[in-house]
C-alpha cells in the first residue's frame, strides 16, 4: 500500500478563525501522487476541528453565532478546566464540528 | 490495494428525512468483493449525515426533535446563509450528526 | 494491504465515565506490527463514544455537565426511545462525541 503524510500548519489572528484549506489538501494529494483510496484530514490539536461545508460567509456568521450559543466562551468560571487552561469552550465546540474528514 | 467506490442516491418526499442505508451498503460490499480492510461511508451533500444508530421510530422521533431544539429551523431570519438559501438549520443539524461513517 | 483487527472491553460501574483507552490502542499497534497506514478506533455500541481529547479531570465534567445540558437524562419520559429503553439521552449525547476517530 503506498501512503503519503503531510503537514500543514496554520496561524490565526483572532481567538477563532474558519480557513478553507481545500487548496493546501489538494496539492498534498497531487504531491502524493495517490489516485485512489482514503484521505484522512485531521486536526492535530484538540481545540482545532476539520469539516467539510460551503466557503459561505453568512454561515459562518451562523455556525460562529450556534457555537457560543451552545458552548459559550464566557463566563470563563463556568468551566472547570478553566484553571488549568482558559479554552474550554473551544474543546467543546470542537466537539461539535468534528476532529476529522475521511473522504475518498 | 483493492478499492471500490460507488454512488447511492437518495430521494425524500419531506424537508428531513431518516433512511436506513443498511442494505444498500451490505449490497455495495458484497458487489466489491473485498473481504477485509476499511469501509467509508459518507454524504455527498453538506446537509446531509451519515451515521449509525438504532432504527428505532421513537427514537427517530427524539432525534428530530432535539435536533430542532438545537438548531431550530424558523424562524428563517435568524440565520445569515438564508438570504443565500433557506437550509441554514440543515448545515448545522448535520453538522450535530456527522458527515460519515468509518467501518471495518 | 496489511490489516489487524482487535476487540477491547470495557466495563463501566456508572451510568457515564470517560475511560482513557490510549494504552490499549498502543499496544494493539505494537500487537499488529503496522508501522504506517490507517488506525480505526470505534465504539461498537450505539451508546458508546470514541473521541480524542485532554485527560483532564476539570474538563471530564465540564463534558459531563455540558452534555447533560445539551441532551438532558432526566425527565425519562420526555423521549419516546424511553418506552424501548431507558437510554434515549446516551444516544443523543454519543451522537454529540461522535462514535470513532481515525488516525494515521
Amino acid at each position: 500500500m503506498k501512503s503519503h503524510r503531510q503537514e500543514l500548519w496554520f496561524e490565526t489572528s483572532s481567538r477563532r478563525s474558519l480557513i478553507n484549506i481545500t487548496p493546501q489538501v489538494e496539492k498534498c494529494l497531487r504531491d502524493s501522487g495517490i489516485r485512489e483510496g482514503l484521505c484522512l484530514v485531521n486536526a492535530m490539536h484538540i481545540t482545532a476541528s476539520v469539516f467539510i461545508n460551503d466557503d459561505e460567509s453568512g454561515l459562518h456568521q451562523d455556525f460562529e453565532k450556534w457555537l457560543e450559543k451552545l458552548a459559550p466562551e464566557k463566563p470563563h468560571n463556568q468551566y472547570r478546566h478553566n484553571g488549568v487552561e482558559d479554552n474550554a469552550d473551544a474543546h467543546l465546540k470542537r466537539t461539535i464540528m468534528g476532529r476529522e474528514v475521511v473522504c475518498w
